[in-house]
């Protein structure tokens, strides 16, 4: 054996929700290294939003109760307090928090702010609060599912009157053109090369003919480098057609199962001439709002689209299509969209996306439909 | 959010042992997939090996019945078949014996190979076998300590004359030289940089002092960069000293405590004019030797040293310490080793190494103490 540091995750099936086992040493390991703190506080195009959000509404935080869900390092905690909130109670799930406690120490915050170590959904306050405050996105807006949290905090501890820091969220869609869509294509081509010089030298020099194989081995390549959706840093060039909204959020009101499966039908144009249909790219945005009785006095927004100077580690995640279709300005594509959490491991996604292309010229072309994993 | 794809892996302690969940789903599933299945079967050294010990070694196998543990694609277990076993027992904790399953049947075996899924210690077999065949070793032997699971099948399953496939194990250290030693260091040195880089930032443009933070960030940093051991690929002449074997294990009588935690001081002589003791190249060797009333005919001996040619998929292990420290020819070094399992995950481990060095000219150099983990 010798199996492979940093092997693919997965995780059993469980008929009966979250293992909480599984779910820690998948998920919640990352977030214990100060490292990827180091990373996600790097990233300006976020630090900024949620600078400005707080500093340029301390109406929503002077004297009131903050609740920080998943607080990492502590940042929005001591932004928080810094912004004159009453009290802050900053949890995080992992060993995060005694770092978080040492930061808020030494900014000289510990009257304000209370880290308290353990998961949102068991952890019990003192009060209900004005605020809850939460960086909560994942790729694609709602990879990791951790908005999962951010609702039953919000449900047990806000305030009738309180507000959400984000206060709404959408996610995006756009055709693009991407040079990955050839290169998975090669790869795919070559890891199958690979297996048949495999099993001629496995039937020559061993006596066992593993040909039956080639099937689920090449199901297995195609799931990982035709059916997986990539991250990707798109330039804004590579957007060939016209955005559309497929989902929207409201932070106050959202409930599990409205994020649990999402659909959409939506339509773009293309507006670059002659190009390569490669696949779909997808990103979010979030906005600071506060809420309609106690509106925010700047709104802000924390937008993921592709950018030239304001990338941010979420970047875009691609869904690539293969053989790509040649496309020109004007023609009109029809999308359905369907988003469902994978049963191995709810905090993974799986998407349907089905496509039909109706030309400039009003020819119809095939409609086609494909299944990908958001891993 | 957003965490990194291939996070690194971790796992919550766990006071009652094996939490099973979340060593399914950090260690298994990297098994079920073809992928690493092919990895390992293009690994001519250990192909060869088995398939020497089974088929050149017949009189073990003809009217046999024979136990393979972690089966995988099923290939020892096919050939047990082959070599004219009466009946083989293939147990495979994942998915992978689905697969095994085709193979068997395709290669003919299907009325002598039940392959059998479930994990080895909780299946139960209709007899007492006379061979227990499995490829168990991880990096450096004893990673991932699937060891057990054939101990425990042993103590339940193998007939008092019945014999393992391998009989024996060592595991060998010996002094090298390596530019990775200089990289490590050059990698945690800008690591650090980039820390104060960052830290100067946060406080000028965000006006939150994360130094409090400096201390356990470069401990993150040392344990990932200096103190966890790599994989590697060594050159027998990155080899400067005696290579001395640390422990010996007969896979007919050893325990499970025999390898819990275990320990050895040995001594190595500096073969290399004039160079730079770099750290400790760790590798290991199994034999199949059947078993002393019933011996081999062939005895075949699988080796993962330093090879030019026969390099296997485990590589070495090896273990840098910084600065190097000038030797040469004739210096004996005087080591102490000692490795355990990883309090946060049994299958990995932690090692500590001692050195005393005695010049040629009789000088003896201040000792040190270094610990690693083999992650």
């Amino acid at each position: 054996m010798g199996s492979y540091q940093n092997g693919v995750g997965g995780g059993e099936r469980s008929a009966t929700g979250v293992d909480k086992g599984v779910d820690f040493a998948q998920y919640f390991c990352t977030y214990a290294f100060l490292y990827h703190q180091k990373e996600m506080l790097s990233d300006r195009v976020r630090m900024d939003a949620y600078f400005n959000a707080i500093f340029q509404n301390k109406h929503h935080f002077q004297g009131k109760a903050v609740l920080d869900v998943g607080t990492g390092s502590g940042i929005l905690a001591i932004w928080s307090a810094q912004a004159g909130a009453r009290k802050v109670y900053a949890v995080e799930a992992t060993k995060m928090s005694e770092h978080a406690r040492a930061l808020v120490k030494a900014n000289n915050m510990e009257d304000v702010v209370e880290v308290i170590e353990g998961s949102m959904e068991e952890v019990t306050l003192p009060e209900k609060v004005d605020v809850i405050i939460s960086e909560w996105m994942g790729y694609f807006l709602l990879r990791e599912s951790m908005f999962d949290s951010v609702i039953c905090a919000r449900d047990r501890w806000l305030k009738p009157t309180g507000s959400m820091y984000p206060s709404h969220a959408r996610m995006w869609m756009a055709p693009i053109r991407s040079g990955l869509a050839d290169q998975k294509i090669s790869d795919y081509e070559e890891a199958m090369d690979d297996w048949y010089h495999f099993t001629n030298e496995t039937k020559t020099y061993y006596g066992v003919d593993m040909s039956v194989l080639a099937k689920p081995f090449s199901e297995e390549q195609k799931k990982y480098y035709l059916q997986t959706s990539l991250w990707n840093n798109l330039h804004p060039q590579q957007v060939i057609g016209t955005a559309a909204v497929v989902k929207e959020i409201d932070c106050l009101t959202a409930t599990v199962s409205d994020i649990l499966k999402l659909g959409s039908n939506f339509s773009s144009s293309i507006t670059s001439e002659n190009t390569r249909l490669c696949g779909f790219g997808g990103w979010f945005d979030v906005q600071f709002k506060g809420r309609s009785e106690d509106p925010a006095q700047q709104e802000i927004e924390l937008t993921t689209a592709p950018s030239i100077n304001n990338g941010t580690h979420w970047g875009q995640q691609v869904f690539l299509m293969h053989p790509p279709i040649r496309v020109s300005e004007g023609d009109d594509l029809n999308v359905s969209f369907l988003m469902n959490r994978s049963e191995e491991n709810h905090r993974l996604m799986e998407v349907e996306l089905g496509c039909e292309i109706k030309q400039n010229t009003g020819k119809l072309l095939p409609a086609f439909k494909k299944k990908f994993f958001i891993e």
